[in-house]
């Protein structure tokens, strides 16, 4: 068993953030409020809750709960005074994705705490905390539906991750100027647990519960990321009523909206951020970030041609190199999350003439 | 689908508590530092990643990480004054078990920090943000393996939990002296997810990731719960080298020990706890907390026969009526906290001529 205790020491360490952000990353943080919750979720009867036949278990039916999403919170003092903002992870993550990062330092998580912003994490349905309809394996198991029935679960590789995430061209070897911290890459494959999206019914309850969630909240910015990169915009098209603001980092969009679906996300702003190395991927994933950003640019354009306030963050065009898909754990990770602050000052908060609802 | 709107809403109200702790516990948070790592893991080569034809993951096989154990950590400013204190849910559970409770009062994890204490949650291996080993389930959607070869997972039902906890004596009927705040089991049983144990190799990967984090953190009080109860005691005779005091609550003892493994345990301070109406539930689970209680009382008797520091905490007999399974979550949960914390002080700190290492 390969044991990393280099890493705690990492974590332990206050004030590893680059030298720039250290004096404010590293002051005691004081928190108004924090705790967990979960949005959504609905009740199921099953006769296939264990196959055990022993134990408290033993046969076991009734109801369970599923599709529910776990929340975890932050409040700074005076976080009144900004907009909540809920982040929600990607493939094969948690809402790890948002904290400590894989070398140590800081994550979005507590910056954005630090900013003044009440910070809400939320697990996917059917990933983490928030759990997942599991009859069907018992079901399976119990032989009462054959294995054709089994739900796709996938858990991705190291070395699909690796140039997935545009950590370099080939597994082990990053891009010279790699802005992902890849001497920790061991600690990000430990965050990867499997991917059980299989399971959920249409439409993904995520979406209905981040909806539901920024009205709970009387209205948050809601930020999404790779798998849950569209997220935000497929909540605020079952129910905008919450959502204030929309930020979309590194993902597929769609770009066959109704224009009554891009009528509604023309009332509220949309930030999306893609990271560098693009066309950098050899083999079969090669043409997959390309394409990506294309779709993206053409979403932009429907939405702006809508009267929308979209916006696309190519980093690459604005001066910032060698990111990865893991914005938020690049050695960069503050520098771009004070651009998303500063986009949602303007933009969301209208500090600066921007739209404000 | 239900939707439960009052949580949050209350989750959202600062000082909910018990009006004897709302002052200690309305005020604003100072954390040090806080944030999340892995313990253990181990790297798992396979073909059975995704059964997918098709996407990123289509035919992925390669290298993945199993075993790890997420944690999650807040310090105290001046934290350093009192060891830091490990808590570990139980079956079918996440560390939400020890957070907001459902009906929205502080949980044992700020209240611990609030006392000085730096708090580490543990999700279990094989559960939540600690992802699981999933190739078995893929294998045999494959038609690698056999449905038989599936391990079990196990759903704890809504109307085993209530009897099972001790909510009552039957399904949504309670004790007239419930401490569990009954009329928010809706919000527990969305806490309630898959328990994936049966996934895991012996020894349970969790036991010897705690005894790792113990030496990481350079000593550590652990505390297990049911499922987890005894996992501290497990923990400390693979290693005990940083189990500075053990906290067990609600389980089965095993009373069956070598003797140097009792020699082990009577180095560490031992302190047990148990609810109230241990043989109040009628039908097939009715013997289970008597059984529980009694091997419990042994195994105490069995550690100070060895010259330990074992103590059983039965709240009935301490006049504490009424208490459920989740202690951490009943009514009176704050009260059963200090309990816990006055022990630590006097049997791990010493502060009133206890153990002292």
């Amino acid at each position: 068993m390969k044991t990393y205790l280099s890493s705690c020491a990492l974590v332990l360490m206050a004030g590893t953030a680059l030298p720039s952000f250290a004096a404010e990353t590293s002051k005691p943080l004081v928190i108004e409020s924090q705790g967990s919750f979960f949005v959504g979720g609905e009740t199921k009867t099953s006769t296939a809750l264990s196959a055990s036949t022993t134990g408290p278990g033993a046969g076991d039916g009734g109801d369970v709960t599923i599709n529910q999403m776990y929340v975890q919170f932050q409040t700074p003092v005076n976080g009144n005074q900004h907009r909540p903002v809920v982040m929600v992870h990607g493939c094969c993550l948690s809402s790890k994705t948002w904290e400590t990062t894989p070398d140590g330092r800081m994550g979005w998580n507590e910056y954005f705490v630090r900013k003044g912003r009440p910070v809400y994490l939320a697990d996917q349905s059917a990933r983490a905390r928030s759990g997942f309809d599991a009859t069907k394996i018992t079901a399976v198991k119990m032989g009462k539906v054959p294995p054709s029935e089994l739900p796709n679960v996938f858990m991705a590789s190291h070395q699909t991750s690796w140039t997935l995430f545009r950590f370099g061209p080939t597994y082990n070897t990053a891009f010279p100027d790699e802005q992902f911290p890849v001497q920790a890459a061991d600690e990000l494959y430990k965050q990867m647990i499997p991917d059980l999206n299989g399971f959920l019914p249409t439409p993904n309850p995520t979406w209905t519960n981040m909806a539901a969630l920024a009205v709970q909240l009387k209205g948050a910015v809601l930020i999404g990321h790779s798998e849950s990169g569209f997220f935000p915009e497929e909540a605020a098209m079952i129910n905008p009523a919450g959502v204030q603001g929309i930020v979309s980092i590194e993902m597929g969009c769609t770009t066959t909206l109704k224009p009554e679906q891009l009528s509604t996300l023309s009332k509220i702003p949309i930030l999306i951020m893609f990271g560098d190395h693009l066309g950098d991927v050899p083999g079969r994933l090669g043409s997959l970030w390309p394409t990506n950003f294309d779709t993206c640019n053409k979403f932009v354009q429907q939405v702006t041609d809508a009267g929308g306030d979209a916006q696309m963050m190519y980093l690459p065009k604005m001066g910032i190199k060698g990111n990865s898909h893991m914005l938020m754990q690049d050695k960069n990770n503050l520098q771009l999350a004070d651009l998303i602050l500063g986009w949602i000052d303007d933009h969301v908060e209208g500090k600066k003439g921007g739209h404000h609802k």
